[in-house]
């Protein structure tokens, strides 16, 4: 089955070109074949297909790449959002209530809510999603959360050191010897990712380093939450480890910048969670011209940020980290295929996989032009129209 | 037909019970009959009808009200929102690049517009929108942009006096002349409203009262957009002449809020406005504790703001300009009814018309909690499911 998009009014390739890392075509097509595009060039010029779709003047991007999410879940936090938009301020503990709610539900109401999850964010064109553990905090829990997630995505992620549960408050760091211990053997075979949340109220750098060099030892990949209530040595750690990605970065000092600026990490900014938490945005313009690798992600999770709209997150990266539309939506896509360390998504290239959004508007400026409206026309996610 | 609603989580009726302007109802349910609500209680009590639609544990809240739009307009300015977004201040005199397109497109060009963007609000769950005239700025564009206008609502505005037009511009007060004389002869058949735009770099306090004295002399009712660039006279011309609402109020003096606190003129508040032009947010807490009455509204316009999601609005209320969920979605619907000095539509009680929105979530809060995701799972419009 070959499908091919013809008048495409806007098309970003992401193969950079010149001084444009967007590779913007205009008057464009591509070419689907089985799960791969197979072709990229002008309307013109384009080969036959078996069907064929008129974009009519409207932009393609590629699929959106979300590479931070806590999808695996029960309940949410309504009333602690509404708290705090009334004054209180958040605090990394609320995750313990959605521990309890999760570890009550059974597989299939966590199967069930994670589906739904993930038919809203492809509706919102997110075709690659990461997901993390990180609401089980037992070892069958935790196991549990990534052998659901698995179901979905390769893109997993075992974040048994999200927050000390409760009944190892006074003792977090035994909590860490389970965690690198018995709950990693037993994520292992579901993950590809070791994350920890290094942060005052979570835990401590020491702490951070063991969990993540024991996923390292066993074959995991590292990245790291850090920097997202306060100043820390999160980001540090990170780059000396080689993580894919450091997420939140809402305070980070001038040493910060430097180390990554000059480092292969890449700087996950979540948007989400600066508006869902009433927190000062981090500057991106100051990051992109200091040389920073940044991408762009939801963090859909019932705490910090409940938003899955990737728009949403290039809209507000727009008006309040000082990025333009193009770096958004760049940051959105390739971005975020860079902090998984992918090349075969985040792009509209030959060979790459077939994931693309159609758009109800023009060009991609619109997706932070029209803040809040639902823009994605179509979706194909591996060649399907979905 | 009597269409029974029932198993609603939270119901948002906005009949106001004790201390709760909202009215809220646990377990309710809703009988539609014909066009209108027939019947408002607990699903435990509700009576019998020909169909039933089971929401499940999600929540129901009137249709919004938007009581402001620009929507009769051709072409965008994503250009100019991409410069300003990268540094370049607003200004309202982009408006007559708008003009010029509007002016070379065909009726039908227009209608094709008009109508997706109801379209695209429908399924946002805005039921009830105004549409001002004020792309045209002549007298034979502003008679066919209300005429259009009043095709698909009977919230028509004349706004000729939105802008100097380029052909005016070295003398404004003619064009005032031409407003109040042969434009508003050919509009006021269309029309239900009188605005303009009283604002430096648009018309003048004096200039202002003689367009809202003219109309109001021809059977218009007064609505006054101002204070959206600075501290002006708008607010008080607005109370003193009775106008229906005062919209924008970005920069609102204390003398202003005393005036709106002691009036009928409702303050209608654009979040739209201020997130795309990125302009301070008005203090939405300070003037509801105040007493002045708040509604919410889109101002969907190539300009300065080209959401047409009132979800979106109602999360940078909450987030930005300190209005509780309830607040936010009470002004989103109640308040647009208010502030078009309606009393059929905003609310949920027997008589009113049937307009209601089923939300893909247990709570209102969602609205703001879950910012950008399409939570818009059902909308009743005049009685019929759309």
């Amino acid at each position: 089955m070959r499908t091919l998009i013809t008048n495409i009014a806007e098309l970003t390739t992401n193969v950079a070109v010149g001084d444009d890392p967007c590779g913007t075509m205009n008057d464009a097509a591509v070419l689907i074949e089985g799960e791969l595009i197979a072709w990229v060039g002008t309307t013109e010029g384009a080969p036959s297909a078996d069907e064929v779709v008129d974009a009519a003047g409207r932009a393609v991007i590629p699929g959106f790449v979300d590479s931070h999410s806590h999808l695996v879940f029960a309940g949410d936090r309504a009333a602690e959002f509404e708290a705090r938009m009334a004054g209180q301020k958040y605090a990394a503990g609320g995750i313990r209530s959605t521990v309890a709610a999760t570890r009550a539900a059974t597989d299939d109401e966590l199967r069930a809510r994670l589906r739904g999850f993930l038919d809203e964010m492809l509706a919102q064109g997110t075709t690659t999603v990461e997901i993390k553990s990180g609401y089980g905090l037992s070892v069958a829990d935790e196991e549990r959360l990534l052998r659901l997630a698995a179901e979905v995505t390769p893109e997993v992620t075992f974040l048994g050191a999200h927050v000390v549960p409760a009944e190892y408050a006074d003792r977090p760091d035994e909590y860490v010897d389970l965690v690198v211990g018995p709950m990693l053997d037993a994520c292992v075979p579901h993950a590809k990712w070791i994350d920890v949340f290094c942060e005052t109220g979570a835990f401590t750098v020491p702490q951070s380093r063991r969990v993540l060099e024991a996923g390292i030892a066993r074959g995991l990949a590292p990245r790291v939450h850090a920097s997202q209530l306060g100043p820390g040595e999160g980001v540090h750690l990170a780059v000396e480890l080689g993580a894919a990605s450091i997420d939140h970065g809402t305070y980070l000092t001038e040493a910060d910048i430097d180390a990554l600026a000059g480092s292969d990490t890449v700087l996950t900014l979540l948007p989400g969670v600066e508006f869902s938490t009433r927190q000062p945005y981090p500057d991106a313009r100051r990051l992109l011209d200091a040389g920073v690798t940044v991408a762009l992600a939801c963090d859909t999770n019932p705490g910090s940020s409940f938003t899955s709209s990737m728009p949403f997150c290039i809209a507000v990266a727009v008006r309040d980290m000082g990025m333009t539309p193009a770096e958004a939506v760049w940051a959105a896509t390739a971005g975020g295929a860079r902090a998984l360390r992918r090349d075969d998504v985040g792009v509209i290239a030959p060979g790459a996989r077939a994931d693309l959004v159609l758009l109800d508007a023009p060009t991609r400026i619109h997706l932070a032009y029209r803040p809040g409206v639902p823009l994605v026309r179509a979706v194909w996610k591996d060649g399907a129209s979905v």
